[in-house]
């Protein structure tokens, strides 16, 4: 509801105390650009991964130089493979191959090396000779002045533990050979962490962070290609950290992330969620180590909580005047009402029950430039909340950009932070006792309240369609900002193609957003995307409390619904033993349905799509039914796309 | 060297004798388009695929009728889920459930049923349970006039191998349960083959064909997503189905295929492709049933035998007369002379040691109209066979488009087929006695051959450039076109992204080929593809016998070398005990290397690109060396990185 000026104030620092560092590997781009992004991010330290110096046309000294300009410190080189479990002859040659690589690291003004437990198929599994040989490089690290940390690899022939590793690095008690750690390893082959509280801190010589999300495939081809930030997979990570400072350890936490989406992005903005995802890792690893004698000193990110309370209080659509009246008929047939006109713009207010909406016309605001760039769409939503400052600082500290608005007099000045996509999340106090915003902003045709009660009493969620690739920059803006909870995506089939899909939501279910991003080119969502030029609401759904009533309200109103396959039906009657009665009365109003293993219930009902771009459901939730009728999603984009394929026939 | 028509003769029949028949879920579409799709393919027979009835508009009746129109036989619908293995009141439900489905089998007008193995957590793993219930199926079935084909899923709770289940149907005994047996599901598991010529071929009631490539994930995960056609993955298929036959089976082999990229890409295309892979696995199953008792009056699909002997005998490029300059200007510098000039065209000939390269640039042709899309590219290539006019036909009857250019008098009429990016192959015969194909159609400057030794011996292999998602199509077109061997496909890193790469040659490796597609969007590959407008060359690599003589010359010359980072001979010094001399030479001449298990060597450098749209290779083999030096692709990849930085800086 605000317009005109994108600010950028000076943001309190996002810096966190702790030494927070990524691989080169992490981000795509040559050495040189993967540097300046990963300096730019807030990062101080980085670890070099062998690849990117052997690609990169310069010596090592020179990128020594590029790091210091940068103020970057070069605190790890990786990987070296294969040292241990040889024979002599092969052992000699790796003395030989691994003093070159100390060359290397002197060069680049680094003192870690990584070295990976052997892989080889042929690898002496036996642990003494093996002690023996991590002893021999602990004296060659030493005579170069260096510290080899040992990791065991999720994937190792011999050594795949940390628990392993650390009793070959123990057995050795050498000091220039340290354990290394890497959450990855250890969390994929749900191997114990019990044990790492165990380990002297100062035995820790490195610790590499990943995250991912839970798949059933082999842990190599999982790693190589499936990693991602803290926060963004379903990894248990703050539980790995914790007993990681718990140990004493005070060393540096370095992503080290290997991901297909990763190394097709653009470097700044990976590098950018990557620093944001340690923040929110410390956040969350506070919380465990807080109380625990000795750790009450750690330097960890602490910024504002996430707000503990958050409901929807408006959507805002930018419009022009024919895509208002186009948006308005829709809404009026849904039963909602004109409510308010703004003081100062040309804004709109329209509710039903606990529903808002607002049609922001305003010429020369933030939301015309959003309707030029993308037509009638999603620009804004405001969330009630306690404390609209702290959740604006927190938002800050991570690192989000937080917008201010031109103000009319006597109007609220209502702080927002913006969307990846670039669109407005207005953090909005109402305490009781003062006038709400609405009251403030908005002259009200009715300030008694509504007096009839509608069918419909909430949005019940939104769902957003996303370009391919930026789920996982939503899914960290979405916890570290407003604290939701993820759900594991799922894949869903369109005609022409998958549509990659995320639910979040708070804890007490107030909020609840979808996310979708196709994988294809030629799925609903990639046209919708396409439509609105890179950014794009997919729907709103409104919650009812009977929805038959109001599907038929809505109907005899003239709301054109989605045309639902009556095959749809028999196989319903297949799968449910649903009395022939509530059949007939879904399959008469084209609505869908979903039950959960508890008999929870979900009944849903889609619209046309309003202007080829977007579309409104209405649901209702029985038995505390929590999902989103992910089984029907492939039975709605196939209607969908009859449709779109019946308009391109009649144009 | 031909121009002007394509030609689109009346194509002898691909038709296969055998019964031939794909599920609809294995191509992209609303069911009518895939219907369509597929009776377009040469396809006449389907399998319905029940997610695809669902979402479909229209009664089964409707879908029935579409199908007769189409002269498509509905041989399946598919699939049931767990009906077996359950407690008294679940079995009520799931016969009250496959009666509605017997009903919609009716409508349709089929009457075979695909039951899978049951998945429920649950399942009771009771075989004597299992028969009775699968007895009150074959009960039902019969009752409603069908036949229940009973499938072992490879990840099913209790029965995963078509072993078990052929002891369940077995023991069931009953003429309306059959054995439905899928390569996905038993190939995927090595399950042993040995006992499918135990069953009785009329006990078998429905046969799946899947390929895939050899995966380390989940079975469930890989057959949801990267099953592929016959021919394009790494499955022994011809194994699979020749012992079905051998069984005594004559009922349709169906592909079902669940490919995300298919899903994702146009139906006409996939389908011919899926048609086409079924030709090849009747072909390659035939050479496998051939001369067992019974199986001689096997109607397979029989076309004339790929070429046993096959050379490039030349490169085609459409050129005009700047790009030409600069081309002939590359080629000079590596020691190709002009050896002739065509008769009737403003075409040229360039040749050194066995290599021959011809430029195109004559006006109206089909060359011209290649350079007007695609610019500067390799728009033909032509292959010396031992009959030509077989290969045309084989590659007619495969379905492919065979191409008749414009001849000039006394010319030589050369039959062509086009690849899947419309470029042309030659089918060219050389007989001795006979004047050759340069003989007859020009002029040549040199009659006698080439009268000095150059460095370049020949053309070691041409890689090719592709858009996303061709690579299974052309790995088809080369098989059953040229009946090459492809390698496993293999991903290489860019810095923007990742490459799939993949190798092909025939057997005595006189033709060697190699296919990359990005996976991304900013890759060096893609960019390549972009400029070529949807095809490209991506570089020609010629063989030496001494490529330090060789790299010598042609610096000497001018020819400008892709620069290889310093950093790289480092880690190869780390890598290998190479003695100090050869890697100060390697390093001088910006030469890669990549050394084989046997001790084979590869030794290799790149150019600069030329146009910013290809380059060229110089390569020396040792030891029998087979690859293509692959460790080394990111090293390059990275390296043109860094040099499309400059220029674009500098521009």
């Amino acid at each position: 509801m605000q317009s005109d000026t994108l600010c950028h104030p000076d943001v309190p620092s996002a810096r966190s105390i702790a030494t927070v560092s990524i691989a080169t590997v992490s981000i795509s781009g040559t050495l040189a650009e993967k540097l300046r992004a990963i300096h730019a991010a807030g990062f101080r330290c980085v670890e070099i991964f062998e690849n990117d110096l052997l690609y990169y046309d310069g010596t090592p000294g020179d990128v020594r130089r590029i790091a210091d300009d940068l103020d970057l410190k070069i605190v790890l080189y990786q990987p070296f493979r294969d040292f241990e479990g040889v024979g002599a002859e092969r052992l000699a040659r790796n003395v030989e191959r691994i003093k070159r690589k100390f060359d290397v690291m002197h060069a680049l003004g680094t003192d870690r090396l990584l070295v990976c437990s052997s892989v080889l198929p042929d690898t002496v599994c036996d642990d003494g000779l093996i002690v023996e040989q991590l002893g021999v490089l602990a004296e060659q690290a030493q005579a170069a002045g260096v510290t080899a940390c040992y990791e065991a690899l999720a994937w190792g022939r011999h050594v795949n533990s940390y628990r392993h590793a650390w009793r070959l690095v123990r057995a050795v008690d050498h000091p220039n050979l340290t354990l290394a750690l890497d959450s990855f390893h250890t969390l994929s082959i749900d191997d114990p962490l019990d044990e790492i509280e165990t380990i002297p801190g100062e035995r820790i010589g490195f610790v590499q962070i990943a995250d991912a999300p839970r798949m059933n495939m082999d842990v190599l081809e999982w790693s190589r290609h499936y990693r991602c930030f803290p926060g963004q997979g379903d990894f248990a990570l703050a539980e790995f950290t914790s007993r990681i400072l718990r140990a004493g350890y005070r060393g540096p936490l370095s992503l080290e992330v290997f991901n297909d989406g990763f190394r097709g992005a653009p470097p700044a903005a990976t590098a950018a969620d990557g620093y944001r995802s340690l923040l929110l890792l410390e956040e969350q690893t506070r919380a465990l180590t807080a109380g625990v004698a000795g750790n009450e000193e750690l330097p960890l990110f602490a910024p504002p909580a996430a707000p503990a309370r958050l409901t929807t209080q408006f959507l805002e659509f930018a419009v022009d005047a024919a895509s208002r009246t186009r948006l308005v008929g829709w809404l009026e047939k849904l039963g909602f009402r004109r409510a308010g006109q703004h003081r100062s713009k040309d804004v709109t207010l329209y509710q039903h029950g606990a529903a808002a909406i607002v049609l922001n016309a305003e010429p020369d605001s933030f939301a015309s430039s959003f309707f030029q760039q993308h037509g009638l769409s999603l620009c804004a939503a405001a969330f009630r909340l306690d404390d609209a400052d702290l959740a604006l600082e927190r938002a800050a500290r991570f690192g989000y950009v937080p917008f201010t608005g031109r103000v009319g007099p006597d109007e609220r000045v209502v702080p927002a932070v913006r969307s990846p996509d670039g669109s407005l999340n207005y953090l909005v106090n109402e305490r009781s006792g003062q006038p709400t915003l609405f009251e403030a902003d908005f002259v009200l045709t009715d300030v008694d309240g509504p007096s009839e009660v509608g069918p419909l009493i909430d949005i019940d969620h939104v769902c957003l369609a996303l370009p391919m690739g930026s789920l996982d920059s939503w899914t960290l803006f979405l916890k570290a900002v407003f604290g939701l909870q993820a759900s594991s995506s799922v894949v869903v089939p369109d005609p022409y193609g998958l549509v990659r899909s995320r639910a979040f939501c708070n804890r007490d279910r107030s909020l609840r957003l979808v996310l979708n991003a196709s994988v294809d080119r030629h799925t609903a969502v990639a046209e919708a995307v396409q439509a609105y030029h890179g950014t794009g609401l997919n729907h709103v759904a409104f919650g009812a409390n009977d929805i038959f009533r109001a599907v038929a309200q809505f109907e005899q109103a003239g709301l054109p619904l989605l045309r639902i396959p009556r095959n749809y039906y028999e196989d319903l009657a297949a799968r449910y033993a649903l009395p022939e009665s509530l059949l007939s009365r879904l399959r008469a109003h084209h609505l869908l349905y979903d039950r959960d293993e508890n008999g929870g219930e979900f009944l849903h009902a889609y619209t046309e799509t309003l202007d080829k771009r977007f579309f409104l459901e209405i649901v209702e939730r029985r038995g505390g039914y929590d999902g989103y009728g992910a089984p029907n999603a492939a039975v709605r984009l196939a209607a969908q796309t009859r449709r779109r394929r019946e308009d391109a026939a009649m144009s």
